[in-house]
């Protein structure tokens, strides 16, 4: 009986060390993204003074084989033989950075994923999931005008989340602007730890951190100048560079062509439906759970607070979202939080609409939600 | 006969004014992209001080709900009625820009599509279209790795042969960075010079000048640092931001949504197969054009110089581009060059692969190519 006390509170304790060390690392996250802000506005003159110098050598303009030619003689290539054009004959390059790309954001996507944990890897794998971009005060409503008449919309935004943009600001400070902290090959969730080249991966740590998504098109209101969209998978408060109309016959491969693939770490199970390979968890609620949600969604001031209409708009999309193991690699192998009341293992939590969700998972596929809170 | 020679004559004037003028127009083009770079840098601190405010009151991360409170009570809403989450239910917004981004391009684009006129309205419409995309020095070809198991890959680029761009660096020079010149609504090709809002279109004269591009993977060397592709409308020099792997199972709607639709003035034959509808043109060589095409192409280096293997790949990449109407809406509507030889009416010019083309139109659908020049 002694024994079975003294395991509870230490449990406990466990619980409060991890929660403690959760909104460190919050701190930290917050703390880099701010220095990355302060460094990259001090050092911003040292660094445009370079790209300037790149700019004037760059930005003319000249026929395909003049700029060739030129990539060439400027990096010292011989001119005795000339550089041929063709990709296949290309035997060195040393191209340099050209002018930067200088841009405002013109609108900041409001969603519910709260937080960068939970949300998909990517986009349409919950329908429920919903957004509205809303356009910022200098672009104008007028420029959604039409956009009613399309289905779906690219989303074009910034992965402003990134932890590591405090280490690329110091490159600012240092002048070297074109250097990028983005690593070459990045860990693919899908192949436990096994590495390949940032640009044949979705990444969100790339060279210029710029994401892509395509969300379906639920509200356009060009008075207000806000766009309504579910699938996509932004996260709270990212800014959005673009939106661009869905156009099928330009945005998806011709028909005809049969040779559309993917390597087959993107489709493990060698299916060739095109549909997220990962084998869907079983999600439940634990007895008192729902009620609790649909409490405190309501203390909350229901939908006039929320992206969904009603509570069981709000079930479903929660129940999307994990139905996916959301778990990082990194969440997967440490050691979860212990929940004295859970059977065997443990739960996780994961913020969604704004409210937190706390959930167990039991013999690596049956998910039960346990608690929530706001 | 005194009356013809006079005309000839007169014609032969004609011709040499509208070339006059057309290097006038390159020259200012030129100039006002030098302009550009010029104001951006000597501007750039100002413009970043003024960024900086915004970044220390937006970049702090939140949760969504607070993010539109916040919002709301920046924009001086009456805090006593608090804002409602729900998209349907915003009312009135005023978000001011967030932080800028500033990103180095990861490669510069090299194509057969040596001009913006031309190109293709979108990609894919020419499968023959190539082009080569080299990192620069700062990203390693590491970065590429893997993607050659991928049979399409999106590319995101700078729009940088706007010619709208130098009117939008003023903007940088009075500090009014988060200003756009571009206009909320853009004439649309297909509409008879009709308005839609500039996020309906694929204009490249957007409030953030973002292109992206489908493109079929060709050859990618991890080594030399490229990736050879075909069907992309990028043109020669456009400085690359991203390259990402086209994943079906999140870049295509699901295939179970029956509701992907476009307006009719994207497909204005109604037809319902996702193709582009404007009425392919026959295109026709005059006679002795192709054997001098092929005389001029072997001259200059043959492949060497070239992202053709041989001369009927051109032959055929040719044939494509200019199987659909390029002209644009103002070509359309000015008189072209009269050319002497012409029966009726006379040519336009386009470079393709750095080779100059003229073409002539007879009774609005036959095409016939008249001439090349290197």
């Amino acid at each position: 009986m002694g024994e079975s006390l003294e395991l509870t509170r230490i449990k406990e304790a466990l619980a409060r060390e991890m929660d403690a060390r959760a909104s460190e690392r919050a701190g930290r996250i917050r703390a880099e993204r701010d220095l990355r802000a302060s460094l990259m506005c001090t050092s911003a003159l040292r660094s445009l003074r370079r790209a300037q110098d790149h700019a004037s050598r760059e930005l003319t303009p000249s026929p395909c084989i003049k700029n060739v030619n030129k990539a060439f003689v400027a990096s010292g290539a011989s001119t005795q033989t000339l550089p041929p054009r063709g990709a296949n004959k290309i035997t060195k390059w040393s191209l340099t950075a050209t002018a930067p790309l200088i841009c405002s954001p013109v609108g900041t996507f409001f969603s519910s994923f709260s937080r960068r944990n939970g949300t998909p890897r990517q986009p349409s794998l919950v329908p429920m999931a919903r957004g509205v971009v809303v356009l910022h005060q200098h672009v104008s409503g007028q420029a959604l005008e039409g956009l009613l008449e399309f289905s779906h919309v690219w989303i074009i935004f910034m992965f402003h989340a990134n932890t590591n943009l405090a280490h690329g600001a110091a490159n600012y400070l240092t002048g070297r602007m074109e250097q990028t902290t983005a690593k070459a090959k990045v860990r693919v969730p899908r192949l436990n730890g096994e590495r390949r080249g940032v640009f044949a991966t979705r990444s969100p740590h790339r060279p210029v951190p710029i994401g892509l998504s395509l969300g379906t098109i639920r509200a356009v209101d060009v008075d207000k100048g806000f766009v309504e969209v579910s699938g996509a998978d932004l996260i709270d408060g990212t800014p959005v560079l673009d939106l661009k109309p869905y156009l099928p016959f330009c945005d998806t491969p011709p028909s005809g062509t049969k040779s559309v693939f993917t390597p087959a770490w993107v489709l493990p199970d060698a299916s060739s439906t095109g549909r997220e390979p990962l084998s869907p968890l079983a999600v439940t609620w634990a007895p008192g759970a729902k009620d609790r949600l649909s409490d405190q969604w309501f203390q909350r001031g229901g939908s006039r607070f929320s992206l969904y209409d009603d509570i069981s708009e709000l079930h479903l999309f929660i129940e999307q979202v994990l139905s996916r193991d959301i778990r990082s690699a990194h969440q997967r192998k440490q050691n979860h939080i212990m929940s004295p009341g859970a059977s065997h293992s443990g739960w996780w939590e994961v913020i969604l609409d704004g409210i937190a969700i706390r959930y167990d998972i039991h013999l690596g596929s049956k998910l039960v939600i346990v608690a929530t809170s706001l």
